[in-house]
């Protein structure tokens, strides 16, 4: 299997898999501080907690550990959208936000009675940026709008958007699941109050994420999750010592090794495109007006359905849509956001290459999804001629 | 280090461990079913949750897998709070509830507009049936009521509370995360409406556990995380493969393995007892009336202060009150609320048995929890003296 869907998921890299080997060793509750055992656990968790607010660039109290980005993401914006004082009742989103970070959005509005408010993008995958001043006003607590697409790799102009948000008061929510890894986070961090991140999606192991804010913003949180008090009061549940070291590792990793990595992976992601170009006619890249990261690819085959382009190439793992949708199949929000037909969309097909991905396999790839288009354009002529 | 703190939590079985490292190789995310890799991984999940659904007793479509019990209890209490239709804003807790029990009753009365009624706990720990018959109303959504204590071990009237909370339409919330693998469910589970357990008190990973309930009920309930579809739409997240199949499998040896480990367990725990009231006098077993979980001591060591006595003997783990709240030093509610003095409760060790502990590590932490004792009574005799 040629693995093309790290956006999906990541494989843990194998000196991720070795801290949390060693880490596990460590099984005692990290809140029992009353013996060394715990202490040692709870040891494995605060370094933890350093090296997820190292690649964040931020201090480590800073750093909420949470099961994953998407529970963190109902932490940020849920606890924010009740917690203000007065609550103002009502989010904005950009079209194109992941399904989690929309889910989030809407519980929050139920529960504060106010509504959701969704910013246009434009073609290029883009928020539209007079579309999202209007749509925030002294009633929004919270505007989220996504550092990098998962679908599209589109980068947002998140400086942008904070200054809209701060002009009227409201908290910018930056999920930077996706860029995280795969390109400079410094600017995005330094204008958001609310980040989100994933481990699995670092080369960390899943059930692992974090909420990362200021104590003074984390202080206006209402935790949706307390438990016994964990996390600075703002997630319960027992810590996850293995999980958090290896996404602790994974981060650490990931702040080394970002600026090579993604100067490989624009490399063999060209290579791919032009392969693809070289063989077949009508490849569009969706948002390609646009800054995007250097591993996402999404294509458009004219006249060749996705989902039977996927049946036939079962070697080669890639998704149309968000994988975390696909179980749900229903066609790309995002891309109908950016104003693509239901043909366009159901013609896309995501390639997310990774840290393990080679040039080898690149090949390969190419060949097989070249065939696969050729066969399934094929045979759609053939069925309508 | 004697490690004595399995209420708190427990090391992986080295047959768990197995499992987790078999099911690391499915990587992908278990929602990307549309390529083999994605639905290699879900095949993971799903035989998880057989597994969890066999310990229970119940159809696999009844289990909700999340992060742990914590997140569990949240979605069950707030989910049920918020879900009634019309909407019932009162919750109905014993007093001696997990921490994690409470602040979810708390988060969903706040959301509810409600309060959360506290019931009595008698001298022995079992909740006063006639006081929670009083506090059950039809405003009340909600009765929680755990199975075993956390800190006693003491066992609830979970049938009669059960008839209780059904004579007024209330559902029973039943936390059985300690009583899991510890002793027989089936009672319980029979009478229970919803359900929540534990991955790593039962010797699986952290990072799992388990909401139980009937599809009618779960229909009930307002997700307050339904992230991008995941476990019927009420748990949003990618599913965290490797830590559910850990957890699978250690349901799988505890459903096998439980009556045997609570025999073993029954025996050490006798021998503890017998050895430390051989060596020293006062000491008393809280809960000693009621039934209770085999492999539990709470126990009161008359005139000498626990955290002074677990100073003395660090190469014992054992805890003070609940290892979750253990981070934020306060006198157990569970104690008090049974109506021991604030020195009563302060004089207090639990001691929690699990499936590695060995005769020899009992018969070395009953010399150094005896000794340990001997000094500090004696320290604090001289210093009052």
């Amino acid at each position: 299997m040629i693995y093309l869907d790290h956006n999906a998921s990541t494989p843990v890299d194998p000196r991720v898999a070795t801290t949390i080997v060693e880490a596990s060793s460590e099984f005692a509750n990290p809140a029992s501080v009353q013996h060394r055992s715990g202490q040692a656990a709870a040891e494995v968790v605060e370094e933890a907690r350093n090296h997820v607010a190292d690649l964040a660039g931020r201090p480590a109290r800073d750093v909420v550990l949470t099961s994953g980005a998407s529970e963190a993401a109902n932490l940020g914006i849920i606890g924010a959208a009740l917690g203000g004082a007065p609550v103002r009742p009502n989010i904005v989103v950009a079209a194109t936000e992941h399904k989690a970070i929309l889910s989030a959005a809407d519980v929050a509005a139920k529960l504060t009675g106010g509504e959701v408010r969704r910013a246009r993008v434009e073609r290029s995958g883009l928020v539209d940026l007079s579309h999202l001043a209007e749509l925030i006003d002294d009633t929004v607590s919270v505007v989220a709008l996504m550092a990098a697409n998962n679908e599209t790799g589109v980068l947002a102009p998140s400086r942008a958007a904070a200054e809209l948000a701060r002009h009227r008061g409201a908290l910018l929510f930056t999920d930077v699941t996706q860029l995280a890894g795969k390109g400079d986070m410094a600017n995005v961090v330094d204008c958001s109050d609310l980040l989100v991140c994933s481990s699995h999606k670092i080369y960390g192991p899943k059930g692992a994420g974090a909420l990362i804010a200021s104590r003074h913003i984390q202080r206006r949180l209402v935790p949706i999750f307390p438990g016994g008090g964990q996390e600075f009061e703002l997630r319960g549940g027992t810590q996850n010592t293995p999980a958090l070291a290896g996404f602790g590792r994974a981060a650490q990793l990931a702040a080394k090794e970002q600026p090579a990595d993604a100067q490989r992976l624009a490399h063999l992601t060209d290579e791919l495109l032009t392969g693809l170009r070289l063989r077949l006619s009508d490849v569009e890249v969706n948002g390609i007006e646009a800054e995007r990261l250097t591993n996402t690819l999404s294509l458009r085959f004219r006249g060749a359905d996705a989902e039977a382009v996927m049946t036939s190439m079962p070697g080669v793992a890639v998704s149309s849509g968000s994988a975390c949708q696909s179980a749900t199949p229903t066609q790309s929000h995002v891309l109908l956001a950016m104003g693509l037909t239901h043909q366009a969309a159901s013609e896309t097909l995501r390639i997310s290459l990774g840290r393990p991905t080679t040039l080898d396999e690149i090949e390969h790839a190419t060949d097989e999804i070249a065939s696969a288009v050729v066969r399934v354009r094929e045979l759609t002529t053939r069925s309508e001629g």
